[in-house]
């Protein structure tokens, strides 16, 4: 899988995430990686801006179901349902967000339920880590449907 | 209060609020709403990308505390302690988020805990409305400390 070229396919069709300086830094269908550059995302204090984390845990956990729907051949419509993030530390330089299905047997469940039912819903958690450390965490409730 | 202004700091500051498109349509002291074009927001479905509805249910919450302190003269610092967004309907067309005091008791004592403590706490609610009503609600948990 060119990431290159889905990255390029992402911000071309979600293209506020070209403004937020994303770029799959790995994925290798169990995890993946996104890191992005303070300085597009920085607010006020110097620090990353708590919507710029947001969205881009939000984007991370969507980008992994996505890239792994893809990889397996399932044509799909992927949204959120619900989001949560906890502000745990400011981030004072460039970040990454890394999200992972939890084990093989949730993602194993997502997968059969998405093929039997035509829709299945998986809750993903990405860290949002930097200089300090792990400095913020998304929660995302996801909703897929077989097109 | 000169609106514009304001924005123009806010987007010097945090300068992916200018590629959001977001502007300040309106502050009373009480609720503010903030406007999004649905153009820069959206994603592959042609609809408002979550990340971007978080990002500007997060910026409102925040906005609304950043004016009302700043209209009564009070020097703090601002931050998102977490965050909460329900994602309803699509968002299909340009948008808007608005943002309210709970009520003048909430507003108060989030005052007077501040001025007494030097540090205060409060939630806040933001709903994100466009052509099929609205379609999101974030909700914020803001701490501000005094400068």
């Amino acid at each position: 899988m060119d990431l290159q070229q889905e990255l390029d396919y992402i911000q071309q069709h979600i293209p506020i995430t070209a403004n937020l300086g994303v770029e799959i830094t790995s994925f290798d269908g169990d995890k993946i990686i996104i890191s992005a550059p303070l300085e597009a995302n920085k607010n006020l204090h110097g620090t990353a801006f708590g919507g710029s984390q947001a969205a881009i845990g939000i984007l991370t956990g969507w980008a992994l179901i996505y890239l792994k729907l893809k990889q397996l051949g399932i044509n799909n419509d992927l949204v959120i349902q619900k989001s949560e993030y906890d502000f745990k530390k400011p981030v004072t330089a460039n970040f990454t967000a890394t999200c992972a299905f939890p084990n093989s047997e949730t993602l194993d469940n997502f997968i059969q339920t998405l093929k039997e039912k035509g829709k299945s819903r998986i809750s993903l958690t990405a860290e949002v880590e930097s200089e300090k450390g792990i400095c913020g965490v998304h929660q995302g409730l996801y909703v897929v449907f077989l097109k």
